[in-house]
């Protein structure tokens, strides 16, 4: 079944993990698990602080050539009636604008920090300032039973 | 970093959960996590009898057209020190022979169950059998620190 409408901006708001995949230039799906917030519409999701590989980001590059993308939320659980999985199809853009010069930037960079206490010891965002916005455009979704999928103890 | 090639092995042995990305045919990506065993050098996941929306899978649609897909595999953290992911690019097959008749599919099914204690009360295949097996192409992985990632205690 599919999962209530008023569960799905719940998990929008508060579940802390996506997956987001993106399409190379030769075809290859570029799948990585991201953090993100949802403001005005939008999943926004920052390159942060954490440690990366370096060089610029695949998610970043495919974004720039091919919009069209995927963010997965979903949560594993060993009680498979508590399963469920919340699919948003959308199209992406790079917003690389400082927070300084940006209000927008500025609101989302304060709702990652409200989001993620982690925060408060690595940077929302490097040089040059980057976020990923996407827009949705179709959402699927997928739960075993809507009132179990609630009562779960939430692994990510 | 990466990942060290012993925890690989383990990680595809024995993380419970991945993330598969398939290509449909109007270049939209359908993602959706999957059970899988590692048998023979392939993964394997199960068209099984969790409840479906119905109708032929989006996956084996899209493997049929397509075979280059990306399985991911990651456990989010809230201490973000133990973070890490895991991507398997491959190129996937449906394979649709009943267990009775196929020894690898046979093979399959029973180390399905072995991992997944659930199978004894949900189908490990429903009709007709459907198995998608990816042969891994390109691994990429990344992890914050190697020795943290194996001391978390595992959410999915």
């Amino acid at each position: 079944m599919k999962i209530p409408d008023a569960t799905i901006e719940l998990l929008l708001e508060h579940h802390p993990v996506g997956r987001l995949a993106t399409l190379g230039a030769a075809g290859d799906i570029a799948q990585v698990p991201i953090v993100f917030v949802h403001y005005q519409g939008q999943l926004w999701s920052p390159v942060d602080g954490k440690p990366k590989s370096g060089g610029e980001l695949a998610r970043v590059r495919n974004v720039r050539l091919n919009p069209q993308v995927s963010l997965l939320l979903d949560a594993y659980e060993q009680d498979w009636s508590k399963l469920w999985w919340l699919r948003i199809e959308g199209r992406a853009s790079l917003v690389q604008q400082d927070p300084g010069a940006d209000t927008r930037v500025a609101a989302v960079v304060q709702a990652l920090c409200d989001k993620y206490p982690q925060y408060r010891d690595v940077p929302v965002l490097r040089e040059p300032p980057t976020l990923i916005a996407i827009r949705p455009t179709r959402v699927l979704s997928w739960c075993a039973d809507a009132a179990a999928m609630l009562a779960g103890p939430g692994q990510h």
